[in-house]
């Protein structure tokens, strides 16, 4: 079960598709075994990035069901944001039952006001449960709910079986600040804290008091390391790997192209057979590829792991 | 199967539940009855006003199944929306097996552009199948898409399954009067257009053209009334009878507790048992419910048929 | 200077302009004669309706100017929202020393959360200066900027120079009970809360607690009157004095061509020498102003007083 | 006057002002002298990142005034966006009679439909005049407005004195190759394309067929040489270049504290005096301000050249 000590990677798997829509689960094993070869301590599934909405309700059960029978000791966590409560409970309980470590629950975009975000997630915690370890998605350039440290620490401390906060606040440093400030204070629980945003930021969110990331960056390594380094104090080291990246991961970071950079990098990397989204998709152009691939070779040159692991 | 020609009257059905959040059956045949009894020309299941997005996938083919099995003869219109196409081709395709007409497809809240626009209902027709006669719902003050009459245009033109826009722009006389100009002038094939708005504007809206109203104001027969007084030229009559009911057509025309307003009405006037909302909901107040009532006094006094009704 | 005591109508008065975009001054002056001679307990210029952002500062001044020279005994309430607290503040101090009453101010459309728009008013009175009463603009229609009760209750406690609220959420009958509740608990002080919406629910705003309305409905006299009969008791006699206006409010309370509405009317009235708007302007069709015309003959069957006045 | 063969770099410069708010003149002579030394090829003042709409009308042309007066060679483009058409008339007409080069017109964010902008951007040029070249402002992520190219096509079309887009969507790389695929197809004619986002994509910008940057990062040597590097095919060395500085690109390209990051580093480089924003200001936090030095003195090892210019 997710607890708020969680701490470290939790990749956000992307949902492997074959050309023809359907869902490649060959490719799904072999992420999931790459993400526990590699040493992540989590794996987020059914998120923004995993096209959840494009998949009906079986499918989803199925996809989550085959990812935790591969890899029953990782723990999962679960994206259950539905527009109704009664879609987002039956994907939740059912998950638990399976294995799930955890379900991961996003505003919808219509809230506008304190009193009704945090209505909402008292709502949702009813609808779901009081026994399912939820963490708030706080995400605003795609959500659009804006979401104060106040009103987090609201969610947090109506609702005891909220353990996680999925940062992806841009920008949104100064928030991981707030809310450890609010817990040296006193004022609330502790919480984990997983950073989003592609890892733009992982390198001062690790300073500010991120316990680690939850995102889905190709090289989820990369984020392993720089996490270990900063919490080892080599802070230049870790600037110095995480800025290697950078290029990669600021092209990667894109809204709306970024599912597809992420996936064709994948796809060269091994990890999945295709770079297929479902549709609607956004694919790359030929263009947008040889950047990457340009990207790639770089980084190759400058991180030499990175470049074994092409 | 629905048709260019639709014409009349099409009820936006809520979807009835019991206190405890279960559908209430008993309550949706006896609905269905009403609109047969009521001279309905058609009905509308599983839109917004349906609570649609809080049913789960088989609670809403249940519900289509039950309904269209209640009124065999009377063409359904469902509401396919979904925030991906595998959701909305199964529902849709389920839908026409059991008999449904036609049904219904309002974009997605992050559209801005008009070649997006366009080019999601194109994906949106792949997905469905080119059989299935499909309704545009043009709902800005929801939806936040903002469709002009050379968008609408350019998706009957594209997609010949189109068959009807469900018109609920506000303001949109002007787009009425814009889309019977383009089919006057050749610009545009002919297609149905049924307003809704609670009918705020119905008065007007056949005036300038509509072919009739799909909207779930408490009291359709008022609906019915004025299209076929505003259809024989009978002006004063029918802008008299639409008058007496404007005062509750604008208190139910509300955002947000419009949907409480029509359930309760519909309750008093028992045709459901219940005017309980699934989760999460809007409920009426105390003072609102009185309000309601006092409106309801006030127009039996000024209709004398919609007396007899409540 | 206005008071937390203020009661009555409030015109909104649109700016008059001449077909070559320049201010109609003429019309400016009989349109400030026929406030006070119709009994006006005050006038809001420069507002939304008052086509407020089209003018540069030099004209804003002279408009605010002319109108409190021509009355100088009717409290004027200044619309000072800028983009920027310079404008605002040197509109505001300029308005209040030639003898406005008061300002009000719309919080910034991009504000979504609880802390941002109490921070805002802050700034702003810090901006304009703590000895000038204001009005809180409370639209979310049309500045999407969402503010509960909570919040609205936080910007009076912080400010003492609030001393009024111009209502107009929609829907909005609930909040005016919430205000009205939290004063009676003790848990906030006493404004004045005068409603907008173009007087779409006067009559129940009346009945939960509102003091009067704030709103630029092209014939103020049924504004007052209800008012008049609410307070008395008259609860039948206000309703049927509404009821006749309704279709005609409803008809202008259309966003986009509210305004082109009501300054029609109000040339029709003989009010205005023209009813042209400044660029980007939003005019009336011909079939709209047929429209008009038609619900200002029924109007003047069903309230005679009115038809005097056309 | 600027045509649409502009190239090069038009730094956005910021608004210099004192710690009590008023503009520092000072500095923003400093500041231009240091733009003009530097080798810009131009120079844009009151955008978006100039605080514009903080600045009363008579500062606004006050610091054109200055501006223009202290580098009378180098073409000024004038940010004119203003939510009416009076305010947006009167500072192009002046500034251009000061000596400005062109103008910069974003659209209003409550547009959102083809017709709707490119009718915008019309009656914008019919209010300024047509003899004023001007630059589209195209910046999605904080104006909410959704240009396709067809869009941008249309009003390049539409209006001979639109000379320039300002690029500034996110992501934008395809719409690059997209307006010059059209000018290759004879689709639409030539205009030069300068690019924003702080200079987040400017490596591929270019490679993409932009002419070049109009952003505000401050280090705008490093804009050129990047540009320089490119033109000249020097693909290894420009990216270089650009990777040293990405880590602070980054930081400064942040929503909303961007600015103040900005302002920080050019107080640093001894360009500016302060950092001071006029309010509402959005500052560094103390954590900010040491994260920007450490930036600061990476870069400073990664590019020599500007270690000598802090």
């Amino acid at each position: 079960m997710l607890t708020a000590d969680a701490k470290g990677v939790f990749p956000i798997a992307p949902t492997p598709f074959r050309a023809d829509g359907r869902i490649d689960e060959n490719s799904a094993d072999r992420m999931i075994d790459y993400y526990v070869a590699t040493g992540a301590d989590g794996c987020t599934i059914l998120g923004i990035m995993g096209e959840a909405p494009k998949l009906d309700a079986e499918e989803a059960l199925g996809f989550v069901t085959r990812c935790i029978r591969r890899a029953p000791k990782l723990p999962f966590v679960v994206g259950v944001s539905a527009p109704g409560f009664a879609a987002m409970r039956s994907l939740a309980r059912a998950s638990m039952e399976i294995g799930a470590a955890g379900v991961m629950i996003a505003p919808p975009s219509s809230l506008r006001a304190d009193d009704h975000i945090a209505g909402y997630y008292a709502q949702a915690v009813e609808a779901i449960g009081t026994d399912i370890p939820f963490v708030i998605q706080d995400y605003p350039l795609t959500l659009s709910v804006v979401m104060t440290p106040g009103v987090i620490r609201r969610i947090i401390t109506d609702n005891p079986s909220c353990v996680m906060v999925k940062h992806e606040d841009w920008p949104g440093l100064e928030k991981i600040s707030a809310l450890r400030r609010f817990e040296l204070n006193g004022a609330m629980r502790h919480v984990s804290i997983l950073t989003g945003n592609g890892g733009l930021f992982l390198d001062f969110e690790m300073e500010r008091g991120a316990d680690g990331a939850m995102t889905g960056y190709a090289f989820p390594e990369m984020l392993m390391d720089v996490i270990s380094l900063s919490k080892e104090g080599r802070r230049d080291e870790a600037h110095d790997l995480f800025d290697a990246h950078l290029p990669l991961v600021r092209y990667e970071q894109q809204q709306g192209v970024g599912l597809a950079v992420r996936k064709y990098v994948m796809m060269r990397r091994g990890i999945l057979n295709s770079d297929a989204q479902r549709k609607p998709e956004a694919p790359l152009s030929a263009a947008a590829k040889a950047e990457v691939d340009f990207l790639l070779a770089r980084l190759a040159q400058r991180d030499p792991r990175a470049a074994e692991r092409v």
